[in-house]
């Protein structure tokens, strides 16, 4: 007597990443959202009945992508900024012109949390298309007690209405808003005496992050704030030495940080601090591209150091707009170094790392929950060889199934009925 | 009494490009696969009544792309050479130890003309749904006679499935086949006497193509090979300049070329030459991207003498995998100098003029064919901002609605129902 099981995954040509070794040839049973079994596939069809099953045959099975650094909620758009920036327009001028986060800050505070939630729909829509299963998102575009509580609400109202997870994280601390640039000290007092007890009382965050960088917030100011969150139950993130060696590193690893994000600049002591810590370092390659700056973060020393590296994408209004955690997978191989292997593992078990979900989700295991994405290549070095073409063939989100790339060509008289996309 | 038309598509926010200038609010009539009337929203509702429509409001019409260059038939593929190239291998060493078009050559010849098909179908299928609606495909992994009509009849096979427009262009001279090393013009004569007569009578090829550069065809080869095809109908293309400043440009100007492709190392008098000429410069940036150069084509001087450029993929199985020609048009915006609406103008009236195609396809126009994209934003700035994550929410292939992006989300209960993509 087989057991039914609500989804059958058979024939896989392989299977990535996972502890287990796996043979090619494998079927992963589903159920109840998460992965029942995972064996030889003549194995687990005399276990197991699908209600719905998927061939995998001479396709890949990987881990649903984690996506653990957005700011894709944001009032407004900033794509003509994009636009001078590439004709030659310098980024700092743009900036104390007004725009840069400043503009995003005073779109969103324009914004009703409702606009907020129907502008971010999309983004997360074409997200988890391109399968990532787990993002998370920050505020920061509100710098006020209000907006950054409309941001978060709006976080958890995208939370409730989407099959994957959401992930928030307070950063009041993305910026000094224009209001307080004369008393930096008493926006630093607001957020830890105001907005994160506020924050933690509805329970709208995870995480805290702060941007510790020079001109923003310094080390002791972005301690302040970390620990201020972790009083008040939010675990500490922080953007570390991204534009200069800022001690970003060091600071995560004080206050033993989940993850130190953007690194381009740090230094052999910063990676030593993380090692110590158990720091989870998050490379985000696309915002140099977006950026076109040729600095990419060291990711061979971290990995070389014996660090776990995470890799996202940063999606926000101006500095990188990529959404596809595969798109980013391949920037990875192509400038940091990276095996495509690595990077796909990056962007799964590294990922999970970094939000702390290392038991949840970021490997094919048997227990874990079932997000999990099929593509139609046989091993991860076609897919990232062919990064800037595939999307997924289905992204199963806690064992559904949440997009389907074959309804989507939709003229196919002429096309050999059998040829999927 | 209104006119019946097979597809209306209502209240656009914008229509790019055409030669008309059309006010916010414009609808366009479709009927017989061709664009029977643009204008505003008001009056074409007046007269025309659609068996089909679509809803325009606040969303960018294009022209479908045409991609005037691509390579996208080839057997096996070459994700291994990638992976080495990105952990830092020498791509001339590749070549020089079977790699690079060569590596293609073998696996060309050796698979069969329904797995040539089979293989190109899926990239043909992505390319469709990312909007390219006019495509051309040149031979040159057979390189000898048997392979080389293999290749063209895959071709043909492919043109006659789908519901785009395929372009057939003869390569023969891609590369110097090992076997012929030792005795070029042998090849050459090959190519002149034997080759070009039989794709000539069989009606497998529109244009032929050589690979004029150092080491592979000179001018002098390249204007032999050239003419042979004119004198059998075949018009010229020329791959120029991409290497060294090779005499590529002036080649494709003394022949009349249609177009002159690649110029990254393209010189002052080379462009004087193609203006002379009337030769449409077409410019390729996936291939230096995608082999981490940074010697881009000096697209600004090509404009900046006057001369309308076209963009394309240049797709194919070692230098450039990318398929989405508005991921070409961002690298296009962000490594070429152009602006956005530049950037679409070359991927679509651009493309159509290296194809002598202008007054088929490339705008749209009153009696072009109905090759439309509609997209998710309001303009091309936003487009473009956001290259690497849209997707077209409808394309439309001579009036046939050949993909739908809003079919692909399957598990849409926990979303508002009104929500696309």
């Amino acid at each position: 007597m087989k057991t039914s099981v609500d989804l059958m995954i058979e024939n896989v040509e392989r299977l990535f990443p996972g502890h287990k070794e796996v043979c090619k040839g494998a079927s992963v049973a589903v159920d109840g959202g998460r992965i029942q079994a995972i064996g030889p596939a003549q194995k687990i069809a005399g276990l197991f009945d699908g209600t719905r099953t998927l061939d995998g045959r001479g396709k890949l099975l990987t881990a649903g992508f984690v996506d653990s650094h957005t700011h894709l909620v944001f009032g407004g758009e900033r794509s003509g900024e994009f636009v001078l920036r590439c004709a030659g327009g310098d980024y700092e001028q743009i900036a104390s012109e007004g725009g840069g986060i400043r503009a995003s800050v005073r779109m969103t505070r324009a914004a009703t949390l409702q606009q907020l939630v129907d502008s971010a729909r999309p983004r997360l829509q074409r997200m988890m298309a391109a399968g990532s299963t787990t993002i998370e998102i920050k505020s920061g575009y509100g710098l006020d007690l209000e907006s950054e509580l409309k941001m978060l609400r709006a976080i958890r109202q995208l939370s409730e209405e989407f099959p994957i997870e959401i992930v928030s994280t307070f950063m009041g601390a993305h910026e000094i808003p224009d209001e307080w640039r004369h008393d930096r000290a008493e926006y630093v007092r607001i957020i830890c005496e105001q907005m994160i007890p506020q924050v933690a009382r509805e329970g709208l965050a995870e995480f805290c992050d702060v941007f510790c960088e020079r001109g923003v917030f310094d080390s002791q100011e972005s301690i302040q704030i970390l620990q201020a969150g972790q009083e008040h139950g939010l675990k500490p993130k922080v953007h570390a030495d991204e534009l200069a060696a800022s001690g970003g590193s060091q600071v995560a690893a004080q206050v033993g940080a989940v993850s130190a994000d953007h690194l381009m600049e740090v230094t052999a002591e910063g990676i030593e601090a993380l090692k110590g810590a158990g720091v989870v370092p998050t490379l985000l390659p696309g915002t140099t591209f977006y950026l076109r700056k040729s600095g990419y973060a060291p990711a061979r020393s971290l990995i070389d150091a014996g660090l776990e590296i995470a890799i996202a994408t940063d999606r926000n209004p101006g500095s990188c707009t990529i959404e596809s955690m595969l798109f980013i997978a391949g920037l990875s191989v192509m400038h940091l170094g990276l095996t495509p292997s690595e990077a796909i593992v990056a962007a799964t078990r590294g990922g999970a790392r970094a939000l702390g979900r290392e038991a949840q989700c970021g490997t094919i295991e048997e227990g874990k929950r079932a997000d999990l994405i099929l593509w139609d290549v046989p091993d991860e070095d076609v897919l990232i060889h062919e990064f800037a073409n595939q999307v997924p063939h289905v992204v199963c989100a806690a064992g559904r199934i949440v997009f389907d790339s074959h309804t989507a060509i939709t003229d196919r008289s002429d096309l050999t009925s059998d040829q999927g996309v």
